[in-house]
């Protein structure tokens, strides 16, 4: 079998900075057959509702549904599917799901309060937090169908207080996945429908007869689903729209270079634009990690895909430092950061940006991708500069309160009414000096 | 003068919900014409950078700069703005940006805290909060320059720990406002250019030799400003679309009439689109608000922008209770909601979706714009559903943290195999092995 081609980069290299720009360009424009294809297939949906969802329904997903009710699922389709899991699935599935909710529930704690404080005035001042009243989660059909993604959804907007927990998922040729079903089972999802595409985008935004409105869309899919979500973004909220997955590992040669390689392929095996890359001062152990890449490969199931992804876009770069590694890993921005490093919290302390940072060398990405408890819905392509992973945030919203006592408006109403008249807004300086004693 | 011609509907009338529908319609389609100008104008940005921001700027402004050096003002240009001022407005603008600035300290020290906690196995989860490193604030210029604004968006980005806040505002003819640059000097603004439109926009999103690339853009515009803000969004982040202004007041029908008709008045005197909605469960009381609106529209400077707000799109709602009124409320999820009535927190407590919650008869929404201290940027046109004021939390992000022990890698590793093997992932189910005992 011929070695796998992973580039090794030097930070050294007059070069450098543009060779990993290079590596980390990518085109996410949307064709423009798709954003047509997305135009009628919205406008149909509102126009038709349930009838224009079955038609679209039947077509793509090549089956002979009549009505809404065929491509409903109750609680019971839902416990079904879980009974029917082997124990160890079950188990483990029990077991990832009750660690993620306690991760959220944690979360809710530090950041899902209301709040507020009064003042020597009697003006009381705060925020008051409230769950979304109803919210669909896409879940991809066919091959890429995770049943953790359903944990990782679901799990936070019930943690958040969420009633309605809508869930959508197509069933091409009419093949039901149990342990998706039997993952919504236990996270809390409230209705499912077998439906996907942009077709159950427009369906779960706007509303029809069966699928009620929601009021934000979560979930990962293809690139119909994705221009649909972007599409009806105001209507409803929508979390970000996910690029190719990444896996940026900051190693400082301590661990078994074995561990690290199939790390690398751990992400690399998603898909073929997926991106991993190694960070490293140590040229002796990025040469150790290569030669374990060509030892391994050999052994995987998705060994082509694992080698597209690394030979298209993955990099093992040799750094000056570890100071370095950490530098260069606030300007890429992971979504997954392994700092796989003796004391790693030194270095984590240094990150600035990175949808997570996975400690040390027993800290594998994929235990977080399960079963640690964090959400694995996290900031691709450098957008963990400005977004977070998914949370119990998104799924709650906040109201100012403002209780302004008679004597409070006295004095709030005299800076007011002096500001809202320099911006020649008479009627607010007004109402603000009506209320003066 | 003729009375002002805003409708009264009562929520026992059959067709009221189609009344109540057709009068929060609202079109925010972007004309073609406005979207391909975007197109060329970011296209122009991203290519010849500085040069096309000067061009364009000395078009679209009517000026006549060489360089950007032209259009770079200084602490020093802020400084003297701000000793320019009388001495009423300075201190009154000193007053709001400490409320608000202590507002904001208060919802840091809620939700902007890291956490974390350890396990008995002695993995570690939680979470880190930081700030985003530049963001980008765009002010109108023109009529519409509020310096509350630039309170508004810089102060919550300056408590949340963000180093390099930039401010675009353009100035058209050249004029600069003085109360906007003073309002950016005691912000904690760190630059200023005066440049705007869609070139401001594409600017900080992709930088260029003199304005720095942000991660982060807010703040309120013009059509082109909107659609230049939703084109880059996933290059940089944004806040919401904001649409026309609106308020809404629940009246128990104990607050003075004249009060609450120059409340409605200082949402409609915003702009002919702004919506001003009132509920109360008495006619008589209603009655009396319709006849303040037809003595006071006379007193006011812009007349003729309230009249066409109150006629187009107002409305005075007589409703069975005051339950009513909040369930009503619940369904429009208003920007402002004045709850002007007795004991105004039983009625809070049945709000799910709103901006902000104005509560008892003297605090009336223009002591919020200024200086009560919570946010004045809002969720418009029923987005409170799913989004909050705009906050410190805005200006921060989440990294997931995972420190997984020894012991906790055997345990977790089990389960993670578990499922990645369900999955079909067989690299992640080996990453996980790799690290059992």
């Amino acid at each position: 079998m011929t070695s796998v081609n992973i580039p090794v980069y030097q930070t050294t290299a007059p070069d450098f900075n543009q060779q990993l720009q290079t590596r980390l360009a990518f085109d996410d424009s949307t064709d423009a057959g798709i954003q047509s294809a997305v135009t009628d297939i919205i406008a149909a949906v509102r126009a038709r509702g349930d009838d224009a969802v079955v038609e679209l329904t039947n077509k793509f997903d090549r089956i002979h549904a009549q009505s809404m009710a065929e491509l409903t699922l109750t609680q019971a389709d839902l416990k079904t599917a879980f009974d029917g899991l082997s124990d160890a699935q079950r188990q483990a599935l029990q077991a990832a799901a009750s660690r993620v909710k306690q991760y959220h529930e944690a979360q809710n704690a530090e950041c899902g309060k209301s709040w507020q404080y009064t003042e020597a005035d009697g003006t009381m001042l705060g925020q008051k937090v409230t769950p979304l009243d109803r919210v669909g989660i896409y879940v991809p059909g066919g091959k890429a169908a995770y049943p953790s993604s359903v944990l990782m959804n679901a799990i936070p907007a019930h943690v958040a207080g969420v009633e309605h927990i809508i869930m959508v998922v197509p069933t091409p040729d009419g093949v039901r996945n149990p342990l998706v079903l039997a993952a919504a089972y236990i996270a809390g999802v409230s209705t499912v429908f077998t439906i996907g595409g942009a077709q159950a985008v427009a369906a779960l935004a706007y509303g029809t007869a069966s699928v009620p409105r929601v009021d934000k869309i979560v979930g990962p899919g293809n690139a119909f689903v994705a221009e649909a979500k972007r599409r009806v973004f105001g209507q409803v909220g929508i979390d970000m729209i996910a690029g190719p997955s990444e896996i940026l590992i900051i190693a400082d040669g301590t661990t078994d270079p074995d561990w690290v390689a199939m790390d690398l392929f751990s992400q690399a095996e998603h898909d073929e634009l997926a991106q991993s890359i190694l960070l490293c001062p140590d040229a002796d152990y990025v040469e150790k990690v290569r030669a374990s890449i060509n030892k391994q490969i050999e052994t995987m199931p998705r060994a082509d895909v694992i080698r597209a992804s690394l030979e298209g876009r993955g990099a093992l770069i040799v750094t000056r430092s570890m100071d370095e590694a950490c530098d260069i890993s606030n300007t890429i921005a992971p979504e997954h950061l392994e700092i796989s490093a003796l004391n790693p919290a030194q270095w984590a302390d240094k990150i600035r940006h990175a949808g997570a940072i996975f400690m040390g060398a027993y800290t594998s990405e994929s235990l977080g991708d399960y079963c640690a408890g964090p959400n694995h819905v996290l900031p691709t392509s450098g957008t963990a500069r400005f977004s977070s992973p998914l949370g119990v945030y998104d799924f709650q919203k906040r109201s100012s309160l403002i209780h302004v006592s008679e004597q409070g408006a006295n004095t709030l109403g005299k800076i007011a009414a002096t500001l809202a008249h320099g911006e020649g807004l008479t009627a607010h300086a007004r109402s603000a000096e009506m209320r003066l004693k």
